[in-house]
């Protein structure tokens, strides 16, 4: 939670004029977001959000983020829409950085993860990766398999000063899953970080998914392994069959599972436990003193992932 | 800037049901004000703010603080107001933390102070003065001289640290502040804080003064020093006459000086230079380590109360 760059009330107000929304009335940093600064806007016309992207995000990836919310929005997918300028410019900049303004969705982000929330989440989870198949654009994932070694070589001679062995079994994971890991299923757009921060509702209603700024073009299965992990855990990372179950069940009545991608979800799902660990331990090993975040715990996720090491078959996930 | 309590879901409604504003549609988290966790609040009603008092104020001071601020807004000063809950009361409690929701005010603070932003700041702060002059409670200021002696004691061994001298400097400056510090001036309810993060304008209007945390009863003229070197030193720390000259003069237009209070500003001034130096320069010796806030230069204020030791008559000011 951060706001990294502190935009002037002038600075503000011209570049707000450049589009129809009405005088700035209030703008207020909000300590939402890791990655980028988002500022809560309101204007004569109604409240937005105005994000200024930081170093982590590239630039050359932000038409690619920025169409594809305004694609999903068009078809009705609760997510936030960029604004277009007078020139018809969505991506400006704004105190050196690039900065955009996008829609404001209401609702809240849960706290505390109900079997219902689970089962909104696999339907829109469906919806947008259906949604996804007419966007025209196209985005390498990352943070895929391929970049996992490279990471993993970063950390590993310090990995074991988080817990005693970590590496040895990172590398075994990493080598089964290197092996193992598909390439021929059914591929799309990702959301790659539906987070239940990045999911909001109101009452048991899912109002909005936002933050698209990992999305890419990956296995859609491997999306639906995200959010089983990211989702069906509970706080002492035990896992909730009726959470997954009913989560996957709202899923497939959309969008049905391949056989190919039944059979692989274990795997995907320990793909995606490793991909979360990796760069949780980076960033763990890596943040500097008197950050302003602070680093999540990557063996949040080595509990997941023995979890995952151990399922044998997809019923284990509540599958049929 | 910092949130430094989450509030869930689950627990905002049912704080939120307490009141007749409607269900809760966002809330997101502000990075503004380091004292307390603020929250901005949208339901069905409107905006508000919902603030969750941390560590650095006393529980006892709040009736004071919330009062205040519903006996100004009454009397048309512009600033929040707290409300009430169906039960009549304004404060109550959120995750273990005394918790009141206030009306959110319109306008931005100026990161760039204009000469007319010191004008409608003068006028503003002689009719806060007014208005506070029929208030019927009153807060001892906690840091005021008194408090300055031990606040110097618990930082002087390492203050050199900071700068070379700036022990002997402080000490010496303490001396004569303790000396000379009157005490017969008009007192009245002071805002002690009122910097530019803490007034909102729209346009060249002044739409809003913010955080009365600090809020308590001196000498009314002490208030007006704080705001003469919050307001009328460039980011060099020089003094800007003109400023100063447009604050005091639209000040004075709605309540006029006595003698006494002419005569005293310059040590007034050298008081509150003083003040935010010593709680400066304690927070910068003592913030723990990778502490979300970072702390204030002290030094700042160093150069301003060297300004005011030169000041040998209230001309300097541009007082006439």
């Amino acid at each position: 939670m951060a706001v990294y760059t502190e935009v002037s009330d002038e600075d503000l107000d011209r570049f707000v004029a450049e589009y129809d929304i009405g005088d700035v009335l209030s703008c207020k940093g909000i300590a939402e977001g890791v990655e980028n600064t988002n500022y809560l806007l309101q204007t004569e016309s109604g409240h937005y959000i105005l994000t200024l992207y930081e170093r982590r995000v590239s630039p050359e990836d932000l038409p690619y983020f920025l169409n594809l919310m305004e694609h999903l929005a068009a078809q009705n997918i609760p997510c936030p829409t960029p604004l277009h300028g007078r020139d018809g410019e969505s991506l400006r900049s704004l105190c050196d950085r690039p900065a955009a303004i996008i829609s404001f969705l209401e609702g809240m982000w849960p706290r505390r993860i109900h079997p219902y929330h689970c089962a909104a989440l696999g339907e829109a989870l469906a919806d947008f990766h259906i949604a996804g198949a007419s966007f025209g654009m196209s985005r390498r994932n990352n943070l895929s398999v391929q970049s996992w070694r490279p990471l993993l070589d970063s950390c590993i001679d310090r990995a074991d000063q988080v817990e005693s062995g970590l590496g040895d079994t990172l590398s075994r994971e990493l080598d089964h899953l290197e092996r193992n890991w598909p390439n021929d299923l059914p591929t799309g757009v990702c959301h790659a970080d539906l987070f239940p921060d990045n999911v909001f509702f109101r009452g048991e209603t899912l109002s909005g998914m936002i933050d698209f700024y990992f999305a890419c073009n990956d296995f859609i299965a491997y999306d639906v392994g995200i959010c089983l992990n990211a989702w069906c855990f509970e706080r002492d990372r035990s896992f909730n069959v009726t959470k997954a179950k009913l989560m996957l069940a709202a899923y497939r009545k959309r969008r049905p599972f391949s056989a190919e991608e039944m059979r692989a979800l274990p795997l995907l799902a320990r793909g995606s436990a490793m991909r979360f660990l990796l760069t949780r331990l980076y960033d763990w090993l890596n943040h500097p003193e008197g950050a302003f975040v602070k680093p999540k715990d990557p063996l949040e996720y080595l509990r997941i992932l023995s979890f995952h090491q151990q399922v044998t078959k997809p019923q284990d996930y509540g599958l049929e």
